[in-house]
């Protein structure tokens, strides 16, 4: 609890001065005014985080917090529970989407074991994954608690020593997971945060047909009658519904934040990790960025919760950090904007007629 | 008017076999079915422009076509005529938006003086920008042609004569422009080739006031109303209403879709020469990706009309290509899922339940 406590205390707001001395640069450039929109917002925000008119955000790192849920075995997945072990050797190998799209941003990809159900001991220790198990698997939301309290903190406190570890070499930070049936914990977090029904949270995930939907929904339920999380109390949240991988992106935001870096949020599961973070630290949300607008329905409610308008709309709803990671060069554009193009001054280009 | 008539000639639509190949590949991914939406779309259609399940599209230009318009005359822009030469300047020294966003993305910038009213000699000499100037500047729309049907022709040919020059070196081309007025004329063609009222189409460009946004209005009106520019004769609509650079941008998209390369389409007046180029080879519309959604009203009509929807919507109103530039790293993206990620079967993961 003492490294949440430390890291929730250095969490401060974005530096307004750093924000107007970009915003007085970015009103100059050689186009007309504020004419690339949402790219020169995201200038001005990247100065604000990093406190810099030239943000580094060139060393970018995808960290794909892995965690099992015992819900699966409840049904709620297209997929067993397996699969999370072999996409995680997937991830090993660099054959999942977000190797590739990582190879193509230039990021590191960071894999993390926060409390899968198998053995993942070989690939930690070739150094191919990291190991922050809290335990392999969390309890059935369906009947009981994800986790303990303990666990909870935990668990946000291993995405804190992540983000911490990876300080020295990383400008750029963005939320990836791997974890079958975590939707679903993901739906009743999200329901409990937003005060809306779960009929409106809860998504097919991987591609449920109809009836598999309404299971799943009616399981949503259950877990939040059975658990009665408290929507006031975070740490309750995540233990009651949560999941172990779900804490893990809460801590890396937090760590992230902390570091005064910018954290770029993925999908839904991510999202749901962010609502945690913002929660415990309500001003870690100024450094996060909301990559795209995820296929799940609950995903939009989540992000206006969080107040972040999403950058892409590519009806992704694959994970793994995969939209966060496409975020990267929309990021790094923005820098480029802020610190290469020419003013109206430097250029010797007329301004505009101001009676126009 | 030779290289024209071969040029549409030689375009073919995409190739059903290289896309049924793509698309087998992409069900097969270590992913829940198609769960990286529409990049996987993209994917499967640059397997049908390019032919191959690999698609090449690493080599990168944007090719900024550039022009005057004697409309600027009539008063419907902020800027005076002087910036479109300046500017050009600019992108020679690399100072743009579009210089920085290509340098982030691996892209060449080519510059070609379409028809600007200014010397540009200078620049040519030192190899920095390529002349293939049909006039210096168009006629008044306001009061006339913007050109003849032969300076129409030449406009166009001038951007197949582009395209082909970079036939050996370059897999995807990216559509820019630059032209102080040339929201105008492109207003002028969308509401004709659209058949929606000239209110709807026509906005603030660079920035306009109520007043002058309504004047602009005025000027477009009257441009078709002295032209009467004909909605079934595409050439004729370019040499009434339009401008060299726009006529240059046609062509260099009926040059990439000749050769079977993918094109991006930029913002309002790249997609303004998109539908030039779309109504003189219909199957020219297969080659092109729409990168994003401009602020400019007219621009939704605009893709409507050519069937493609953005991958971006960032409230740009640049131009330059800079939404197109944007667009490449999501293009080579949806190539590395392609060609980069694992299948089921390779990277031994389980299957999804059918009976979910």
């Amino acid at each position: 609890m003492n490294l949440l406590n430390k890291t929730i205390q250095q969490i401060a707001p974005q530096d307004l001065d750093s924000r107007a001395a970009a915003r007085a640069r970015l009103e100059q450039l050689t186009m007309p005014h504020w004419a690339l929109g949402r790219l020169m917002d995201m200038a001005e925000q990247l100065a604000g985080m990093t406190r810099s008119v030239r943000p580094a955000v060139s060393r970018k790192a995808v960290v794909i917090m892995a965690g099992d849920h015992g819900v699966a075995a409840s049904g709620v997945s297209q997929y067993p529970q397996e699969v999370t072990v072999q996409m995680v050797h997937n991830f090993a190998n660099k054959g999942a989407g977000c190797n590739a799209l990582a190879a193509l941003a230039g990021a590191q990809v960071v894999v993390v074991d926060a409390g899968v159900a198998g053995d993942l001991a070989s690939l930690v220790q070739q150094g191919k994954i990291i190991s922050k198990r809290i335990a392999p698997g969390t309890g059935n939301i369906h009947t009981g608690p994800a986790m303990t309290r303990e666990q909870a903190v935990a668990s946000i406190e291993a995405g804190i020593e992540v983000a911490n570890s990876l300080s020295e070499s990383i400008d750029l930070f963005a939320t990836g997971e791997m974890g079958i049936a975590n939707t679903t914990p993901s739906s009743a977090i999200v329901a409990v945060l937003t005060g809306l029904p779960v009929e409106e949270i809860t998504g097919r995930g991987t591609g449920l047909n109809d009836a598999a939907l309404e299971h799943k929904i009616a399981v949503v339920k259950e877990a939040l009658r059975v658990n009665q999380p408290d929507p006031a109390d975070f740490l309750d949240v995540l233990a009651k519904v949560g999941g172990f991988e779900i804490g893990a992106i809460a801590g890396l935001i937090l760590g992230a934040a902390a570091l005064k870096k910018p954290v770029i949020i993925d999908g839904f599961i991510t999202t749901a990790g962010a609502l945690i973070a913002q929660g415990l630290a309500p001003d870690s949300a100024q450094y996060m960025i909301a990559s795209h607008q995820s296929v799940e329905p609950g995903h939009s409610a989540a992000l206006k919760q969080l107040g972040k308008e999403p950058l892409l709309s590519l009806n992704l709803r694959l994970g793994e950090g995969t939209g966060a990671v496409l975020a990267m060069n929309l990021v790094e554009s923005s820098v480029r904007i802020l610190t290469e193009v020419a003013t109206f001054e430097e250029a010797m280009v007329s301004g505009a007629n101001p009676d126009k």
